[in-house]
């Protein structure tokens, strides 16, 4: 069996190393040291446009990451062969903990302890108890039933929003155009852990976050193609929200001349959210090669029109 | 039944209304208004030293706070009246949080990537997964073993040190003198929760905190006179120590000269940690009166000599 890798990574190249180590049995070839052999997988992350020319044998292609926005977004992608995504593969963990960590400094209002410890100021403020306080995430797929999940576990109010009608136990889920004024008007802090596809670019706009409470904290992970940033640095500036955690960005890195980096009320992650585990990656990845070869269904087959 | 009540707070006086509310079978006289009637029972918090002077037919003293320290600290208690604290009343919810913002500021490194944020810098850092962060607690009391199961709810490995042996599922429990040193080498992020007692006072100094891992963080909730300031200093200012988060000073309000407040590495909130809930505090004070009016155990029964 033969193997096309490539990964958007410094550390590519032993990223192949594992993906050999965990799939023993077929040859893995480096796109990147200039290896075009005709394959039967593409393994990758952001290939360049001519990673696929020629590759007229492939049995699937494995994206090695949960959004497949990127790939999906100009590249030459082979019709008709299975695209597959990695599922969780120790992101969500990480997730949940960002998550975790933006909500008890939102309810704790520890951003405006750190202002007053800054100008040596002892004021305690009002206090606001755990239940009181929700948290609305907007996409329930793996990753934000997985949020969500955690944060009822720690004892948060939870809303979930989706485009179709999801149950999680001890969330209040909202679905569709319709509810999500209500879902908005709940929520507290903001998580968007929706698919980037054409129907969600955008889609943290002024008009969506001004439905969110005065004094809503939003917090950006999943893609930076979500968020309005201009219309995010208004309402922070109007006093509408309180602030923001941003992971994602639509320009990554994020350059240096950006006013996200200086603004007071935005606190600033470089994409570590949820940083990719390599090996339980390329381990998952082995297990739906050897699926897909023995004929049996694997999770994570892309809808390439649906676009997740 | 009279009830003598005095809290050194600036909300005093709604305080007592409130337990007026509770309690409404008493006849309630603030101390503070000089209304120093002979009473059946005294609720305080942090009295003045006349406030039991010619009290003498007390059933029991009321202590409005989880720690005894400031009441056993030099007053003139009457011997033999049974002082009786309030237990968790709404305080464990808040620590469970304080110190789940704490660890996961740590875990994920938030602090390092605030000092990034102030230089425009994009720089992803090594991660740690979570069950190999391991939080240390000191103090497996009703908070401390409250803060202890909370942790464990949210996937983190967790420790526990206390004078007698405690059992907590899925906490590793040390107890005493001889354990303590495996207990501190394996702790990531060191909680104090201990009461404030003689054998306590200064607990949190060089030796102790030289038994952390390097890279360690503290977090200072529970007493101020736990932790000897200097040695923090050093310890921070010579890298052992990563970080230090406090609520609780020997001095409060922290004096605004005072070192610790502009400290790179020392995050300081103003004694919220915990703040008291005054309706859930009154209403448990009101239950206890009934208890013992009815000659029913109560919990929250202080020793005198222990000092908890």
């Amino acid at each position: 069996m033969d193997v096309l890798f490539f990964a958007e990574d410094e550390d590519a190249p032993a990223w192949a190393d594992v993906l050999a180590s965990a799939l023993p049995e077929a040859r893995v070839h480096r796109f990147a040291d200039g290896d075009k052999a005709s394959c039967d997988y593409a393994v990758c992350w952001k290939p360049p446009a001519d990673f696929f020319h020629g590759q007229s044998c492939l049995k699937a292609i494995m994206n090695l990451g949960a959004g497949v926005d990127a790939i999906l977004d100009g590249r030459a992608l082979p019709a008709g062969v299975p695209l597959v995504r990695v599922t969780d593969a120790g992101m969500g963990e990480q997730m949940e903990e960002y998550v975790a960590w933006c909500a008890l400094r939102a309810l704790r209002r520890t951003d405006d302890y750190a202002r007053q410890q800054a100008r040596s100021q002892w004021r305690q403020l009002p206090f606001t108890p755990r239940a009181s306080f929700s948290i609305g995430i907007m996409g329930l797929g793996v990753l934000g039933a997985r949020v969500a999940r955690y944060l009822v576990g720690m004892g948060f109010a939870v809303r979930g929003w989706s485009r179709s009608r999801q149950a999680i136990a001890g969330v209040t889920c909202h679905a569709g155009a319709d509810e999500r004024a209500a879902f908005l008007a709940a929520s507290n802090l903001l998580v968007c852990l929706l698919p980037l596809t054409e129907a969600t670019r955008g889609i943290l706009d002024r008009d969506l976050m001004l439905g969110l409470p005065a004094g809503a904290h939003v917090v950006g992970i999943g893609r930076g193609g979500h968020l309005i940033e201009a219309d995010l640095l208004a309402l922070l500036d109007n006093g509408h929200l309180a602030g923001a955690t941003l992971d994602v960005f639509a320009a990554e890195p994020l350059p240096a001349d950006s006013p996200l980096w200086r603004h007071p009320r935005i606190t600033i992650t470089p994409h570590i959210s949820a940083q990719t585990v390599i090996e339980v990656s390329m381990r998952q990845i082995a297990d739906k090669i050897r699926r897909i070869e023995r004929g049996l269904p694997v999770d994570g087959l892309i809808d390439r029109v649906r676009g997740y």
